[in-house]
């Protein structure tokens, strides 16, 4: 007999989901996926790209459409389905579908959770203007790039020096606009230790954005924002605070929710509820490095999630062990990456331990072309373990940080890493990686230490 | 009482070991450090790009002169002194003082052999010819360097299609040069496994190389080389066989010799004879992968042994645990990077094995300048264990081999690299990195074969 999933959500989190529950069972089970808005399985984290002219059309983002997902794999794509409400007890899902403008009732044998996240808006008076644009999903993405396209921006204020943030301020740089971004600590990227967070604030002031830290936004007004130091004239804001999980609907309907309102689940990615999983910017992640639970909103986490859970609902077996929070970004010719823990989180965590920080260059020094970069790491007293790195620096930098991510993952030390067989050639490399560099000096703190 | 260290050797091998001795013997040790050239501490592998004119001068290779060892580290370096005998009892070293042209004996308590490699020279007539140069040391490169510099070579001959001999090629092609390549395996590149290495060879002939595979060099003439098919013109002769160690002083005086002739060494720097050390191209390494000896001559490899030695040497404990056989190399625009075994090494050492290829890109493929990339993995059969990669590809493609090299020598499965949080932005990769997207074709070639 056959069974029927519902999916709610057609990104990543949810159409991974789909697509690997459907290639486990390709006959018994009827899949049916309901998407709020118009598109499938994009890269919301290309929305700053096309903002900034660099990527043509939105369109260009969809790894997958609607119509691909029906013909290719038998799912039945539901587009501006909306649903507003859960219930666990008639294991139904009540549907508002936008493009007809009725209800119904959908039932269901599995649910599959990704509704993904929502971007946070401070509580101040004017943040749900029209003028003020998140850009988590392709709706929002689609009013502002509207915009753009048909209006010169001159003057734009980005709310929040995070990731989004800065890829929003570099993408209204390449339109000329002139952009200030208001943070509210004492640099921009806080998940960055801020001796590096400085770095990036120099180098965004450095191209030309008006950087205000330690300032917070009270007001928006048409033409306009109000931080707690003055009036910075804008005519668009932008919402660069990053997102929280949109687990209202789960948490409604009686599903367990954790950190940050995140939607609780195990390393199969069920819920608490008995045949509902969950996956992507909704729910919780396990973070390898603490061992505690973290909401992490990233495109890379739902497709694994989503494909562990598809796995699992199609009768496999499969589980996703966890996160070492690795993110990295670009600012105009810079980049930043970041994964484990900064001494702020590994000083939370109780971890007693040596930081170490190196300047080198990303290629042999003498080949034309060679940047600096920065690579902070940081290693356990005692053992020796990685338990977080942070890089910085010109083209080549930001991708350093997966050996780290690998190295921690792994559980190697500070000796570990020095002595990895990485490669080297000097257009590539000085003949001690700069990562290897950093691992040489923790490993001389770590032996001054006495360990 | 002070001891003496005699270092024979003034690059990597041999600096990186005098380094760490004198930093933790400060006052109780007394370095000698005999270099039979001019230079020490010196990029060899930096000698094609000052040959293609992409570097200026070879003294921008020195990476620490003796000038600066004796002056920051009181090491007695002394340059154009040839060691020409070890005698392991009277524990003395004879010396050949090419500046003053005389021979002396310097006694050693404890002995660093760090000889290095000289290139491989077919043993075919005229391959001593002064139109033949090899680049591994700087007295090589001097020559070549003045001849290209003084006299505009029209054809070049590279005999030997590895990573020098590639890398020749480009750095002649940037000399507008017309370069032929005589290999005599298949493809070019024998390190890489045949399908990979056609890709390089037909992109070596995009550029415009004349790449003759299968045929090998018979014979050397004035203005040309014979094959064993066709008389190639030449004016000049280039060495690209790689290199092998340069152990005869060693073995001569009865230290042990293995894989190819290389040192005897143990994970300490040990070779067989009491207080005798060896680091560098001159000795064996320890394949992580196989568990077997190997010779692999590599600046990496050479400053960590070096390293490694030197620390022992000055009284602490530090082991080099081995390589997995990492390398990487330019070619015009195109990015080779191998690690761990080949299909032929694996079968060789007796694994069962799936093999998955890829094509990906080296960003989102949204964004401008993505361009294509293969990775090549191999995973073991029951155990899923990975085996070895190799990737192809356009800029940003070579240094993701050291997430594999890190997952190979951390012991992880394909399951693992397809879980591992590495980093994305689109400007960066893919959401799913194409390592990752290689692992999760393993893994499912893995399932399929019932593991």
């Amino acid at each position: 007999m056959s069974e029927r999933l519902v999916v709610i959500g057609g990104d990543a989190g949810g159409m991974a989901a789909a697509a690997n529950a459907r290639r486990r069972r390709r006959t018994d089970l009827e899949i049916v996926a309901l998407e709020m808005g118009r598109w499938t399985s994009y890269s919301a984290c290309g929305i700053p790209y096309v903002i900034g002219g660099e990527v043509f059309s939105l369109d260009d983002l969809v790894a997958r459409s609607p119509q691909e997902f029906r013909d290719n794999l038998s799912i039945d794509v539901r587009t501006e389905h909306e649903v507003t409400a859960i219930d666990l007890g008639a294991r139904t899902v009540e549907v508002r579908n936008h493009g007809h403008d009725r209800t119904y009732r959908l039932g269901f044998d599995v649910l599959h959770i990704a509704t993904g996240g929502r971007p946070r808006r401070p509580d101040i008076p004017g943040i749900r203007s029209p003028h003020v644009y998140g850009v988590q999903t392709m709706a929002d993405a689609a009013r502002l790039v509207d915009r753009v396209k048909t209006d010169t921006v001159k003057r734009v204020a980005v709310i929040g020096g995070g990731y989004i943030g800065l890829e929003l301020a570099e993408a209204f740089l390449k339109r000329q606009a002139q952009v200030t971004v208001v943070e509210r600590g004492p640099e921009v990227m806080a998940t960055l230790d801020p001796d590096v967070g400085a770095m990036v604030t120099d180098a965004l002031r450095r191209e030309g954005v008006t950087v205000l830290c330690g300032e917070s936004v009270v007001g928006v007004e048409e033409g306009a924002i109000t931080t707690s130091e003055r009036t910075v004239p804008a005519d668009i804001v932008v919402l660069g605070l990053g997102v929280e999980p949109n687990s209202t609907l789960a948490a409604d309907a009686g599903v367990s929710t954790g950190v940050r309102g995140a939607i609780v689940v195990d390393r199969r990615q069920r819920t608490s509820a008995e045949g509902v999983w969950a996956a992507g910017d909704c729910c919780e992640s396990f973070n390898l490095v603490t061992g505690k639970q973290v909401h992490v909103a990233l495109g890379t986490v739902a497709n694994k999630q989503g494909r562990v859970a598809g796995i699992n609902i199609g009768g496999g077996y499969a589980t996703f062990p966890g996160v070492v929070g690795t993110a990295i970004t670009r600012v105009c010719a810079l980049e930043i990456g970041r994964t484990g823990l900064t001494e702020k989180e590994a000083t939370a965590a109780g971890f007693g331990y040596v930081v170490a920080k190196i300047e080198s260059t990303t290629t042999a020094g003498y080949i034309p072309g060679a940047g600096p970069i920065t690579v902070k790491l940081l290693a356990e007293r005692g053992s020796g373990r990685l338990l977080g790195g942070q890089v910085f620096g010109t083209e080549g930098s930001a991708k350093r940080i997966d050996v780290l991510a690998t190295a921690i993952t792994a559980g190697m030390t500070a000796e570990d890493l020095v002595e990895l067989d990485l490669s080297y050639a000097p257009p590539f490399s000085p003949v001690w990686d700069p990562v290897q560099a950093a691992a040489r000096k923790a490993l001389g703190l770590l032996v001054a230490a006495g360990h």
